[in-house]
């Protein structure tokens, strides 16, 4: 940890847990009134809830109870009251009217009061007393005294009805324990839908007992049972989250045909496809038997997923075996399919008829948007918002992931600001409403379970307040602070995206100190958007995950509080900043030389001294531009050529990362530059 | 990270890594030349394997790519050969001949040879090949050129034939994923049993379709479904473990009789134990319908756990509801059985014959040992060797769990002197091949799936050594030394006996900054032995086990590092060692303010304040210490009197831990004492 670290630590400190409410809530609520005074919690702490044991609220204030125990230690009872004792101070009182069916559209709303002498949740529907419970936890501060909440009164719901993570279990499979500690960082963000996109190119993850040669042979024995995934809807939903299925089709379907070759349409025969990307191998949609086939594999996941929808892709379908196939191209001309965009939608409309058999609404892609698609479906929206927007004009409801993709490496901020409903939409108020919400997607071409966590979140929990709380609530740094304070609070879950790192960094330095390693992963961030793919690495699942930008992750707290300082120097002139800058580039500067000692003679950690080699290259160079600027020294003409040549390169990807202080010390650098 | 980490990961490093092959190995084999040169990895490096695809063999050579490759990033080729190729430089080639069924005695022998050119693993079942990759990972080396493994030849086989891990799952259960990531541990360690304590007066964990009201009532909901048991057996087979369940009858039996209390002695009803210790719930042994269920229930059992033996228990009945039922007194005087031990006996006897009827072989704890008991009936010894010895001596196969208790939070060294077949022992060389070995204990009383591995691991590894290799193999720097090597190589399974602790202090510490407070908890270790239920604390599955002496944990490297030095300096008066005792002294003198800081406001911080202002006490008595003896000043007495009041304190438990470094400062003191 060292002093720069330390610095931040207090800011987040003081910022966060020092004044108040408003800033340790996330998402933010709706409607907050504070009262006077506070509720102080003793042992004597004690939960009437007006729900029988075993139910969805019951078993959510068990959880809660352990969580608030754990972390105070006050040795409460764990089991809460289901009569109203007559001393009612030191008592939450929680009560609600129905079990939620989790549907689209339910009333989530919740309403908590505190005061010093008790504390009340009410809800209409069980899940909102979940959604209470939580905002609850994030409530409680702690003095000398001991833990307590402020009264205040909050009454909230969400502006959206989906609020959702897709977690691609297809490409790399992500186990039931990922996927539950997963579910409970979702209920801890008062999200409520978990999309699972369970079959791929790279793999069929759920098990069919209709054609069990679909998983056998489709999925390297990384799949989910049906007793397993009955698992994880069952703790999905008693913490209030939908499991929503996608089974892709008719394209990104190579591992259908690896026990299935009968339903491509190209000849086989097929291999799991371990690359990325688009690939030739698609359903034959002209077949009857493939209707036979799909009809009774739908029907078997219509059974074993409650949820009333479901997904069938849809996406990205190249066409290429479609038209290399005579009997395709003769059966189109019979059948007036002017092209394969026609032909796709005569498969989608079979298929959303096979699923309303079923009882379930259909969901798609962006693509299965074509003329004559029913306005029952469901769009979810990757390709941008006019594809959104375009869909709702049409009738569709819509779903919107554009914007949310997590893979990618983007900073928080910029899902935080991608409003699904702007307030510059030129949607009618009827057409809003079929704007539903939307979901957070987790591809997972380059993840493993090791790194996952470290993906989805802290990152999801600003997408959750977006599709949370109100349009206005839209302040950055606001966001980023509560942030900071909700990554710490997901790891009660178990989830893994703080301490993977150093994990996985003593898996190639051993027993050395890894110091200098943790700081080197901590100033780079993963290429961002697809450009990883571009660094001459040849990605596929043979690959080790196990490298730099497997370690480093998006929004990197260090360089952006550097950033920061930089900026203000830059901007405003401030020179308060200075010694700020001063000390964190000194402390980089000898950088090179302890990954030097940390990495010697281990070759997996060679490419980590090219980044400290810049790092320290930078350290100097911002150093010196300090220098100049406080000396009023004249600036030599081969300094500024030299500094300049090195900033370029520093700027320049590097192991398939981007160094993130670079454009801070271009701002140094700039500043010495005579004007 | 301090700088005397820094001193002591230096420390490893050069001891470990730099000398060669034998300080890497652990556990060590039995025979090693060294050999002239060294084979060194490149990308073309490749492994054939005689065995067919999907076999045990070749699914562990896939893990085993994995794992090299996750390591060194050299981009192998992920699928082996099964045909050998022309070229046969950079080849690794495998070749066993049977497939081990997984039975006590067994082969488990392999030979490895490594030449510059090429690499061969030999054994005679596919185990001894598993063994032989685990060897081949540790022999790997690295320097600015490469990987490399130095030539050599390894001949090895175990030492005892029952090396195995018992996790208590029933007082507090660990889902799958944890029981998953163990059984990988004990693969890297060559361990072979897996033995699941199933059943306990705190819970019953598995499963019954034939009397499903066991685990449903006897649960609160956390149990193995068979498909997840056969799940973790085959995880486990393909890794060369055996797993071994348990049913612990009569006693400890408290679960089993929530659904079913006609099986008990006692009038019921019975509700889940909470609390721990013994208590009188007992199985009824005198009702025919006893064994009528016993059999049902048995034999599904013993149709679910493939292995030939199955644990029934046997310990711990304190016989009080046999003495209060009048009807079993009745019973015992009418059939002679003179006292509680005959009539457990008479019991044992039976529920033998159902496991013979089922083809299993019984095993119980020492208890079981009564006259009469069969010959072929395995003993556990939980209570001393005196009981192991005595078992043997009367015929029967024994396992050794005395000295093996990992859950008591003593020493590795403890563990790893504690032969099950000791030097001086008094058996003949037949009795002696009646030591199958012994397992390791996992508890559960006091912990969580949170911290369970910090309990497992790294000691484990000791216990794994010094049942596979020579008695001779004892040295117990060199023990410590490799230990801390393979407690990283460890997290690779994703194992979290290092990650746990700060998750575990950010629970309680928000986004303070914890280093004070993982330097806290790196310098007490949890009372020993059952100390920890004499502080007052009454321990139940209620309490929170998020607590300083949860997050602690045994052989605290810091404090073992600084008493060496102390050691030294008492010992062999080496004022050497004087600056780096000086140092670590003044780096914990003013902990106790970083710790008010970080623990300000906090009261489940407020027992740490307690430690860490003994150990800023403690330093500053040890500065004053080494000023004393180094100034050659008078000693006042005032000073003497209050600094050892001040250690006699320190020495005390303090909040169910001791502070390590107590005994450091008082060898410190006494030096500075007039002589």
């Amino acid at each position: 940890m060292n002093k720069f670290c330390i610095f931040l630590f207090l800011l987040f400190t003081l910022s966060g847990s020092l004044t108040g409410q408003p800033n340790m809530l996330m998402p933010v609520p709706q409607k907050m009134i504070s009262g006077n005074g506070e509720f102080r919690f003793t042992a004597g702490f004690r939960i009437f809830v007006n729900q029988p044991t075993g139910s969805r609220a019951g078993a959510g204030v068990s959880r809660f109870i352990r969580r608030l125990d754990n972390k105070t230690h006050l040795l409460l009872a764990k089991e809460w009251l289901n009569k109203k004792p007559e001393q009612q101070n030191e008592l939450l009182t929680i009560s609600c009217n129905t079990v939620a069916k989790l549907l689209p559209g339910e009333d989530e709303s919740y309403l908590l009061k505190i005061t010093p002498e008790g504390c009340e949740l009410t809800a209409p529907t069980d899940v909102g007393i979940l959604y209470g419970l939580e905002t609850f936890l994030q409530l409680i501060e702690s003095d000398s005294k001991g833990y307590f909440i402020r009264s205040v009164t909050i009454e909230d719901a969400p502006r959206f009805t989906w609020r959702g993570l897709l977690i691609d279990v297809a490409r790399h499979f992500s186990p039931v324990d990922v996927i539950k500690r997963n579910i409970d960082g979702l209920a801890m963000m008062k999200m409520n839908v978990l999309h699972l996109h369970l079959t791929e190119d790279q793999g069929f993850r759920i098990e069919s007992k209709v054609f069990p040669k679909l998983h056998q042979y489709g999925s390297d024995g990384d799949f989910f049972t049906q007793e397993e995934m009955r698992n994880i809807i069952q703790y999905a939903n008693v913490r209030g989250i939908r499991v929503v299925p996608e089974f892709d089709m008719p394209g990104h379907a190579t591992s259908w045909f690896v026990g299935h070759p009968e339903l491509a349409s190209g000849p086989g025969p097929y291999t799991i496809e371990k690359k990325f990307g688009v690939f030739d191998p698609t359903i034959d949609p002209t077949r009857k038997e493939t209707y036979v086939f799909l009809e009774k594999f739908l029907t078997e996941m219509c059974e074993l997923f409650p949820d009333p929808w479901m997904h069938i892709g849809g996406d990205e379908n190249n066409g290429k075996q479609w038209d290399a196939n005579p009997k395709i191209q003769e059966f189109m001309k019979k059948n007036g399919l002017k092209d394969n965009h026609a032909l796709q939608n005569y498969f989608n409309t079979k298929v959303m008829a096979i699923l309303k058999k079923n009882k379930k609404k259909m969901i798609g892609w962006d693509e299965v948007l074509q003329p004559g698609l029913p306005a029952d479906a469901v769009i979810q929206s990757w390709r941008g918002k006019e594809g959104l927007e375009a869909a709702v004009k049409k009738g569709h409801q819509v779903i919107l992931s554009n914007g949310y993709y997590i893979d990618l490496s983007n900073p928080a901020w910029k899902h935080y600001t991608n409003d699904p409903l702007p307030a510059n939409n030129t949607l009618t108020p009827e057409e809003q409403k079929n704007i539903l919400g939307g979901e957070a997607t987790m591809w997972a071409e380059l993840v493993t379970p090791e790194n996952i966590d470290s993906r989805i979140w802290p990152r999801t929990a600003a997408i959750a307040e977006r599709l949370w709380s109100d349009r206005e609530v839209n302040n950055i740094p606001s966001m980023y602070n509560r942030l900071a304070r909700t990554s710490i609070r997901l790891e009660e879950c178990g989830l893994e995206h703080i301490t993977y790192r150093s994990k996985m960094i003593r898996r190639l330095a051993g027993n050395r100190n890894i110091e200098s390693l943790i700081t080197i992963a901590g100033l780079v961030e993963p290429l961002k958007d697809y450009k990883r793919h571009a660094q001459g690495v040849a990605y596929s699942t043979d690959l080790p995950f196990t490298r730099l930008p497997d370690i480093a992750a998006a929004d990197a707290p260090v360089p952006l509080a550097f950033k920061d300082l930089c900026e203000t120097w830059f901007r405003k002139k401030d020179p308060d900043v200075i010694p700020a800058i001063r000390a964190q580039l000194e402390e980089w500067q000898p950088l090179h030389g302890e990954v030097q000692v940390a990495a010697s003679g281990i070759p997996a950690l060679a490419p980590w001294l090219i980044v400290s080699e810049r790092v320290s290259k930078l350290s100097k160079i911002g150093l010196e531009s300090l220098h100049y600027v406080e000396s009023r020294a004249s600036v030599p003409d081969a300094w500024v050529k030299e500094s300049y040549a090195t900033l370029s390169e520093a700027a320049l990807p590097v192991q398939e990362c981007e160094l993130m202080i670079a454009e801070s010390v271009m701002m140094l650098f700039q500043n010495a530059l005579p004007k």
